[in-house]
């Protein structure tokens, strides 16, 4: 099993709700409400340890409220390190109507400012040694730039990590220029940082060779329900998942990314790696929340993974 | 100054959001949220702390999501009585568009079972010795009945306190006929807890008479900005605040709560009492949140508030 570190830059507080209707303007009573610490960097974690890894969190939390993340921390047996910011981590509520309409109300999150920044890249110094990858997952906080995130990936590849990177926009634009060892964006994402389109997958190929002359070996490409597009240099998989009922698609692509690393760093086939990947992913779809609860599932939910080379059209 | 508890039996998380308008369906993005301790008792506390006075907390809290009042807490001074119950405190979500609409969306905070009710009791006699008074305000958890509220009450009141109530309904009800030392419905609430119309003067007059004769010292009836009727043993008051422009309502009860108890406990005469208590509520109608911030907004606020006998018409 790995030793695995995950970097969340601007964690959340998942705050869900339910409501038979959200009335605007009225005093609306919700008979479930529960809150989750949260995040990508955290949500991938989570699936990592149900497949046995030992995990290292870290990334910039708001001090005042704590509680949620440090209780999952101990609960999950995660190392802790991350820093403490002034402020409240954000709080994102979602909103769940009887008839399926979800609301989401997301929060500004604490301005994460140079000092905080510096004991961020200083503590990684400290902790990086002894990890075999590293999950640089999510948005950025106020006060991070796109630059910064480069430099934290180009230190991370310094240290001798492998670098994970699932974000997007300005962050993932930036950050590709580093050199990151595994990205997973979907096509729009992917789209928005090249500034062209790569929706064949002939395009996709062109994009992911031009990427891997950047250093950047893996290209995971997720199609939702339509399933995963997976470049590496000589390689190149399409995997589609079994039919699932769609309970939530919530943690979905924090899950499969969890999967490739669990496969890449278990040394798997890249068919088993990506059918694996793809199956983890599919089960998140199928509950309220994410994580591997349930292992016969997980199986037959891989036997029911099709996995071809993308060469074949 | 005077030793004071206050019980909060369902204490809230306020998370107030602001948005410049809120979309259903959609993601809303917030520049500003903040997450505060707060619930009726709690609330009290802090004005009769910004009064000068020592105050003890208690009540119910949910142990997954305590920081935030233990925060409160510590900063303030308060000793902390609260018994810990499993679960989350509930939230109270408070979206504020650009437009003045305010939509509420409230939790259901923890279910208070059979042992935290008596384990509350058993933490009472031993902490209630030494305190002036206690305040028992807000609405009940799940799992608390009106006819406990009752029973607390008689025997805070067998302790030797004098217990100020402010709650509704069936609650409300239950808890008169112990015999609190003073209440502070509105008159919907007071008409609810009597089954009787309270609007006139002479009607609430009455009905405060046979309160009286119930052993309620007091009953303090609020009316929002036409002001306070405040009917003792022997006295009618009524008080008028100055016109004020309102920032928000929250807390001017529980700011006329604690002002009344500070007048009462500090022996003032009853006219000052009135006076002040009715500008420290007027005071909180212009300010987002409450307390007294600034001593001379309240003195020029108390020489504003007109306070008259009852017997005049």
């Amino acid at each position: 099993m790995a030793k695995i570190l995950t970097l969340t830059l601007n964690p959340a507080l998942d705050l869900t709700v339910q409501l038979p209707r959200l009335e605007a303007g009225q005093v609306n009573r919700s008979d479930e409400m529960h809150t989750h610490a949260a995040g990508k960097g955290v949500n991938v974690a989570q699936v990592l340890a149900d497949l046995g890894h030992q995990l290292t969190v870290s990334g910039f939390l708001g001090e005042d409220n704590l509680q949620a993340f440090e209780n999952l921390f101990a609960k999950r047996g995660f190392t802790d390190a991350f820093i403490r910011v002034p402020g409240e981590t954000r709080s994102n509520i979602k909103v769940a109507e009887q008839d399926g309409r979800i609301t989401d109300i997301n929060g500004p999150g604490p301005v994460v400012g140079a000092v905080a920044q510096q004991a961020l890249l200083d503590r990684l110094v400290q902790i990086a040694p002894g990890h075999d990858a590293v999950v640089v997952a999510g948005s950025l906080p106020r006060g991070v730039t796109a630059q910064w995130l480069r430099e934290l990936v180009e230190r991370l590849k310094a240290l001798g990590l492998k670098v994970a990177l699932d974000t997007s926009g300005d962050a993932l634009r930036a950050a590709l220029n580093a050199g990151p060892w595994l990205i997973k964006p979907n096509t729009e994402e992917l789209a928005d940082a090249l500034g062209c389109e790569v929706v064949s997958h002939a395009s996709q190929a062109e994009a992911a060779n031009r990427l891997h002359a950047q250093g950047i070996e893996h290209v995971v490409i997720s199609h939702g329900a339509d399933g995963v597009n997976w470049f590496s240099v000589g390689s190149a998989l399409h995997a589609t998942p079994p039919k699932v009922s769609v309970a939530s698609t919530v943690g979905a692509g924090d899950s499969l990314l969890a999967g490739m690393l669990h496969g890449l760093l278990s040394a798997d086939t890249p068919e088993q790696t990506l059918r694996t990947a793809t199956a983890i992913a599919a089960q998140a779809v199928t509950q309220i929340g994410f994580g591997i609860h349930d292992a016969a599932q997980l199986t037959q939910l891989e036997q029911g993974v099709r996995v071809r080379p993308l060469t074949e059209q």
